[in-house]
């Protein structure tokens, strides 16, 4: 299971409450952290996502409400002592802004940041649950999206079963990697007999800012969730195309042509005050979205 | 009448609710900003201080708890369409910083910023209320304290006293610039006889982070109300020195030997969940203490 937690769904300003953009996908393992704007480590801790956790951070773009906060949340985690090393993912300027900044505070790290610069769409991230890609957004200045990928995991023996059929525990491993048992007497009890399948993999798609644009759709084609921005309502598509920005039905065509399962929307203009009608608008063209709303977390 | 909101009074990082460091001193016609941590610019929404009205920032050091919030800040203020231009003092990096975040976002701001680099001690800002001193403070790393001095004010005219002397109206500006009055018998009125003498003009002194420095006492001397940070309560004296903070004791004891009116602490250290002890211990030292709380008026 991943889970997503929004800290920020808001564009540009932080307006009514609102805070700038900024989302956790937690894995068994590792929290990692997309997009950090200004005030990103209070939100953590607000929603008690633990900083120590982030093994991870990826940056969609530089532009201020995707990144003021993460010099600060870099800065904290070194006075609580971090050790741990920390990968930073994002355009390549992003390294330049947070060392000068490093530097003239003369400041030295309590543990090590490896900069990794996006420069081509590829997979930037594995491990033994996730692969993480990097996919080009359209947006006013060079943009990316994410896209997490569960791996498939191993079926679970069913320990009873295999109990019954008396396959001795030490051969539980293979019956996992999918093996098939041959019993003393040359009897093949079948993979399936004794395992029961896994759930399964899932897969998240981060569209950042970006402008409405179908050739996101093949990238983002078929996850069982897909966060899209939508900064305006639907009255409002040439303000957006102007911005590099979507609308609500925009952000649900998206969602529609890719046939995803779940919408999120999020990255509101702070001329809004409320947001309800963002997720009345993207019904309309898309049933299953909701709206990005800060501290919910949404299990994928 | 200056006006004394502070933003936030915690140190580094922030916690329990407290936020890193910014305050903002108002005039009649000016709204300046001192230091400007991270979030600085939702704190400024919360106590419904207009942006707009912020003519001048002061950096007092580029440790990222005093500055992390100003290039959001900068940034919200061009969204919202600002056209006056604004001044920031402080250390020479400032400018670079900011400008490199500007140009990787490819943003051009709606109003034009002056940045004026701290290099000395002197006068850095005058207009016909108030002119704005910085004074070297021993920090880490380069630091820099701000003392505020309103202008002295004219005397007012008591109208229904000059009018019963037969003072035309047109000789009032006069009145108000200390001159008497002679009749046409020749008779003088003194000028005392018809005015009254205006508030006293007040002294704001902001001693940013600082170590213990007995050197600062003739720079702040006097002033009517001295912001000088308290990090650490009085057990942790070595701790203070060991980082160039300063502890309840010493910075009421600079208070004292400075003869100011009134001193205002804050800067607390994120160790500390409530600071209730730290205005119990200022007190021991110097009774007129006052905890910089968020979002209080220090009227001076």
């Amino acid at each position: 299971m991943l889970v997503l937690t929004i800290l920020g769904n808001n564009s540009a300003i932080p307006a009514f409450g609102r805070h700038p953009t900024a989302q956790v996908l937690q894995t068994d393992n590792d929290s990692f952290l997309i997009d950090c704007g200004e005030g990103t480590q209070t939100q953590l801790t607000k929603y008690k996502i633990r900083r120590s956790k982030i093994t991870a951070i990826f940056i969609s773009h530089l532009h201020g409400d995707h990144y003021f906060g993460l010099i600060g949340l870099i800065t904290s985690m070194s006075l609580l002592g971090r050790t741990q090393p920390l990968n930073i993912y994002g355009p390549t300027a992003l390294e330049q802004i947070i060392n000068l900044q490093l530097s003239v505070a003369d400041t030295t790290l309590s543990f090590p940041i490896s900069f990794y610069s996006l420069t081509e769409e590829k997979v930037i991230f594995d491990n033994n649950k996730i692969t993480i890609e990097c996919f080009r957004v359209q947006h006013r200045i060079e943009c990316w999206g994410f896209l997490f990928n569960e791996k498939k995991k191993p079926r679970k023996v069913d320990a009873d079963r295999a109990r019954s059929y008396e396959i001795p525990e030490a051969y539980f491993g293979k019956l996992q990697q999918g093996e098939d048992y041959v019993t003393k007497r040359g009897t093949i009890i079948p993979n399936v007999e004794v395992t029961v399948a896994a759930t399964k993999a899932k897969r998240y798609a981060y569209c950042a800012d970006t402008i409405f644009d179908k050739d996101l759709v093949p990238k983002i084609k078929e996850v069982d969730v897909l966060y899209h921005e939508a900064t305006y309502l639907k009255d409002l598509e040439e303000r957006a195309a102007s911005r590099y920005h979507s609308t609500t039905h925009q952000a649900a065509t998206i969602a529609k042509l890719g046939d995803v399962k779940k919408l999120i929307i999020g990255h509101f203009s702070s001329k809004y005050e409320t947001v309800d009608d963002f997720l009345k608008e993207a019904k309309e063209v898309f049933e299953n979205t909701e709206l990005g709303l800060e501290g919910i977390c949404y299990r994928i």
